[in-house]
């Protein structure tokens, strides 16, 4: 039998990717949409907070905006639904209600679910040898996405702060045409000028990341993972 | 005989750079070097105003600071001296103040004296056609460049604000190790990404390029000239 | 009435990518679909010599292989039918059989659809002033493509040949995973490295591009014609 | 007491590089430059058979070709002199003989003696992850090399074939203007595009490598080293 999945964030560029993967997928079928911009009815609502779940057990995917995503965690901590999000624009507020919701249902949240960007993460854990360059985190996306930095961009430079121990001059972020996602690494002494860049062909690597992380979390203990958890 | 030149900003990069290159010339020679860190001797001025010409014809090649340009291109017309000048940063009124000066001396200014950056603005001239592509200017610069955008940087940007008819997003600047001046316009649309990008190899570039300037300049007529016309 | 199109090379990528802008558009829509890889029924032919017209006026967009190329223009010329096609990897032959052709019905063949790699070949035409440079040709694509260089990479190389009046070297090609199209034109000298750069960031590109040029193809009189001319 | 150098392929860009570090430094000084454009005089030799070494003990740094290369470790075994190289193009009976050298006196070659570089190779033993993707290693490089593939190039590329286990496409070499070093490691599926790359931003970068592989080296015991033990 298929599970069902209550897609978050519905009609967003993210959530109708993920709904292509999930129709063409023989494990998942959508259950619910959700999106602010819908009615309430047979297969979509507003607000997850409409939903009456009368007996079943779905999974959530959510790509929606950080506005409403504390009542996104709440509601799944409430219903034990486990939750898979690539939300990002976060506050630590939200960070530390997700963190108390891993006490009770399994949680999957990255800002960013391709393996490419994971393996960005690990080859950064390698430059604490060169931590005397200079360093700059850039990201480039479409001239549609709201938030800048991107979620992934801060996830890097954070993962860089810890790695290089000092600080880091602002991520710089430009938003043009329809770019699905660029990030770069500059790392630059006197003499050397090394760049970690990583490159988003289609939006289909996000959306499948998200779907394979929705397989991969569906029979885990509560707790919160990452896609790093998931891709070992 | 030998064409003398007051370089002021001698302590500089920059100024270091012309002076090498200056010295292996047999067209030029220096006769003052003009630096705020300087002591008074033979050779060397505190301020330009401390240097009595005695009637010699100089020229200046000028590579400082924004904040001493009105008093260097002041000194100039008063003593009927042509000046080349890199120096960036400047304010509306250091341009009105140059411009004034053009009808006295001839008078070379430029925020980047490289053949490439020049090519770069005769390449926006023809880009009219994608204006409706989303652009986005780009500079790098080594740690020690004070001003941030480069003047070459809002140069590229001007030319594309006149070419396209249309505001562009505010450039954007990484300081980063020795980077010695990176520049890029991208240009984007939902289906294509154009990038026109310049890197200069060395700072020989800017400093070849003021040494041809000053040789292009010194039999002019006063005038306010640009390194476009230099390279017709 | 619509306009019947005859697509050959349907079953290839940009075949397909075609016929989803087709079936999107009002002003066309499919006669037949030829691809070797067909049997003969209602709307498929292996070969183009299976069609008969039957008194129908289609166009056809060809997007096929340097194989079978000239029997594509054979037919179209016998048959009074105006062509679009963006195959490449043709020989001098097939060109002379395109010219040819063109003295009888409309053609429009362009090795690369797209408006970014028309305005490069216009940003080219800017270049003789630095032709001292050294040069090079990149081209990227997925590792699906047979043909390297790619005709567009070939287009470029034999604009900056007639511009720069000079030879250049081999065109470099990278074939690996999905890259849709990257071309870059380097322009080196010892103190400067200009970059043109082109990203296709989807198919569409190019089966929007073919698309546009067929709508503007259909009422031309014979004649061969470039992308060039159709963005005018 | 400083040091005595013997610096073969001292006529070449390298070798000048060297020799101004040198002069700069305290711990060494240049004892003989070994060059087959000089003439034998007091500091200058044709061949290193030439030197007599009359109870001196100094080390030799040899950036020079491959066609010497046999005969410089043969007379640095001989003589017993510890020998730092960067020369590339070796053939697989100089690494053999190179190996043999090292039973006897300490020698560190390398081909490429950046920091920076070294950095990438540690990057590259991080990939294995991604063994699915396909690969491309580029090197860009100025127009006076000689070869090509450049050595840094081969290097990477044989460590990519290391850590993937499979056979990778041959690297792609440009050689334009002035450029000083680039190389790209490409790795593309058919969602995401990643790229590691490297820039040299001058000589010096493995001019002063090479300095400090000769300090670091002069009191080891005999042993084939690599710049990754030095920077260790």
């Amino acid at each position: 039998m298929k599970k069902d999945i209550i897609l978050v964030g519905a009609s967003g560029r993210m959530g109708q990717e993920i709904e292509k993967i999930i129709n063409s997928e023989t494990e998942f079928r959508i259950l619910y949409r959700v999106s602010s911009s819908f009615d309430n009815d047979a297969e979509n609502r507003k607000s997850i907070q409409d939903i009456d779940l009368g007996g079943r057990e779905p999974m959530v995917i959510d790509f929606s905006t950080a506005g409403i995503f504390g009542s996104v965690v709440n509601w799944c901590r409430e219903n034990k639904v486990p939750l898979v999000s690539g939300t990002t624009g976060l506050s630590n507020e939200d960070f530390v209600n997700l963190e108390n919701a891993g006490k009770t249902i399994p949680i999957l949240w990255s800002s960013n679910m391709s393996v490419g960007i994971n393996v960005l993460r690990k080859l950064i854990s390698q430059l604490a040898v060169i931590k005397d360059f200079d360093f700059q985190v850039e990201d480039f996306h479409h001239n549609k996405k709201i938030d800048a930095p991107s979620g992934t961009a801060i996830t890097l430079q954070n993962d860089l702060i810890n790695v290089l121990d000092k600080d880091l001059p602002q991520v710089v972020s430009v938003r043009a045409g329809g770019i699905f996602g660029i990030h770069k690494i500059n790392a630059v002494s006197n003499e050397e000028h090394i760049i970690l860049e990583h490159r988003a062909m289609n939006r289909s690597v996000f959306a499948n990341g998200a779907v394979f992380a929705a397989k991969w979390l569906k029979d885990k203990p509560a707790g919160c993972y990452s896609m790093m958890d998931a891709l070992q």
